[in-house]
């Protein structure tokens, strides 16, 4: 059974629970868009980080553990335009761990939280196996501003921010800024709040590889897409590591205006159009584009180690 | 290490983040307050429900564990006096599991929310080798009536809803009216709306066991408290069951006024006495009652099996 198939059948059971009318956005998206009485809006999401899914004890410290937990949450704030809050973190760590370990995993959170301007509100201590963090965040956003996947148009142009596949090559050599980079994501915030005044038409970060990710806003479009071949790959990396490899979190995103070369000092490339066609549809160079990145169950997965927001 | 210390901990770390003016509470009560520009204050909280830790899968259905994952956090938001809104659900199961197992769990998780009124917003999904979820829940209560752990004053009465020990009765028999307790708690959502009124001085939830969260509500209040030894036991439950069992999701509040004998339908007990004195520290019938309760890291723990929020 794919993800997909999976999240359209939780998304199907959900839609039998009540649906608030202050509830704009829920699963589909990179967070749930809530909406109180106010001017701003207040985005949700939450994400895993998995001991020998997400991260290896032997070449993640706690503090790089701590540090990657948050930084994929607020990847997912980056995408929805919204500016950090705060979050709650659940942490379980097998006995042992929770007098060296533990601190420094919240040392590497708490440095991320600080640079993100981002206060650490509760959470959950458990004892497990294994290690399991699961970070929970919450970003504000003015009303009805939150970026969406389902905006895009046919005739949009595709961009995507900074570079692709620095984080797969890093994984594949363990050594130089590729794996620094995978240690140490950047959450696109800045390039984040700059889409809402292009405004951008459709946004998500890219946490499972352009090729799965496209297809997803795609789908949540109702659109097709063709990529000009025109990638930024990054330093080192292989057209299979930026069109298959996961964990760049970078945002990827559509507009009908042309966009700026640079956003909040972050490099911006064209790399493809919007255009009708079946839902999900995907070209490269004009060929069919299959969906290689991550995908939870299935085991053909070019990489194992992530998980899929609903 | 003890739980107290590590929390203790964590939280002189978080004070290093940013404190956003609209986060009125943080860690140390059952849920994190928030406080849009509006009428409303948004709570939220956080739960683990661990295979191992929390459920057995030899004894647990996964529509028993997808129930109990939302009952836990819900009971949090009982004991804040608020209503239901939404919830995030993380769920990583082994591979093999998503095709029965995860459907199921997520029937159990939503026949929950439509009782409560709920709705299910978003989440994560992921592979693992043990089945793990994380449940988080936001509430709405108005501006300013969350009810926190912080309020107890001396001279206040301390009551409990309902009964206690049913669970760990449960958990020691696994059979009759005990153990279907123990697999389909029951949030005091209604009671924790009414507690507004009273008002409640302070609240919580019993998930760890009287002993453990009356010292916890006491530090947190900065103050002593006196059980007079008048508790309402569960049918067949033994008093160290009452004392020390955990996950019964009763509140435990304090008031200074007298309060009726049920609220919401739900019966009322006046179980001691607030006093000034060292703070935590509890007498039951005049001697020092010893925190017993599950504690997740002290091996000594009288249950193995819960986890405890920031």
């Amino acid at each position: 059974m794919r993800e997909t198939q999976i999240i359209d059948r939780i998304r199907t059971l959900a839609l039998e629970t009540p649906h608030p009318p202050q509830l704009i956005t829920g699963i589909g998206d990179d967070c749930a868009v809530f909406r109180p009485d106010a001017r701003e809006d207040l985005v949700f999401t939450t994400d895993f980080t998995i001991e020998g899914r997400h991260f290896l004890k032997q070449t993640h410290t706690a503090f790089d553990v701590g540090y990657v937990a948050l930084a994929r949450s607020l990847s997912d704030l980056a995408a929805m335009g919204a500016a950090p809050v705060f979050c709650l973190v659940s942490l379980a760590v097998p006995p042992g761990l929770e007098t060296r370990w533990l601190p420094r995993f919240y040392r590497g959170l708490l440095s991320m939280a600080r640079a993100s301007g981002m206060a650490l509100a509760g959470g959950d201590l458990a004892s497990a196996d294994r290690i399991v963090a699961d970070v929970m965040c919450c970003g504000r956003v003015p009303r009805g501003k939150a970026l969406v996947r389902s905006g895009a148009k046919p005739g949009d142009s595709i961009y995507v921010t900074g570079s692709l596949g620095s984080s797969a090559l890093g994984l594949a050599t363990c050594r130089g800024a590729a794996w620094k980079r995978h240690l140490r994501p950047q959450p696109r915030l800045a390039p984040g709040l700059a889409l809402r005044n292009i405004p951008a038409t459709a946004a998500m970060d890219l946490s499972d590889g352009l090729s799965l990710d496209l297809q997803r806003l795609c789908r949540e479009s109702g659109v097709a897409a063709d990529l000009t071949g025109d990638l930024p790959l990054a330093k080192g990396a292989t057209l299979e590591q930026a069109l298959h490899g996961g964990e760049d979190y970078e945002l990827l995103f559509t507009a009908s205006a042309k966009v700026r070369d640079r956003l909040a000092g972050i490099p911006v490339t064209r790399i493809g159009t919007i255009r009708r066609g079946a839902a999900g549809q995907v070209t490269f160079r004009g060929t069919p584009l299959e969906p290689l990145a991550f995908d939870h169950f299935v085991r053909s997965s070019a990489a194992k180690r992530r998980g899929h927001s609903l």
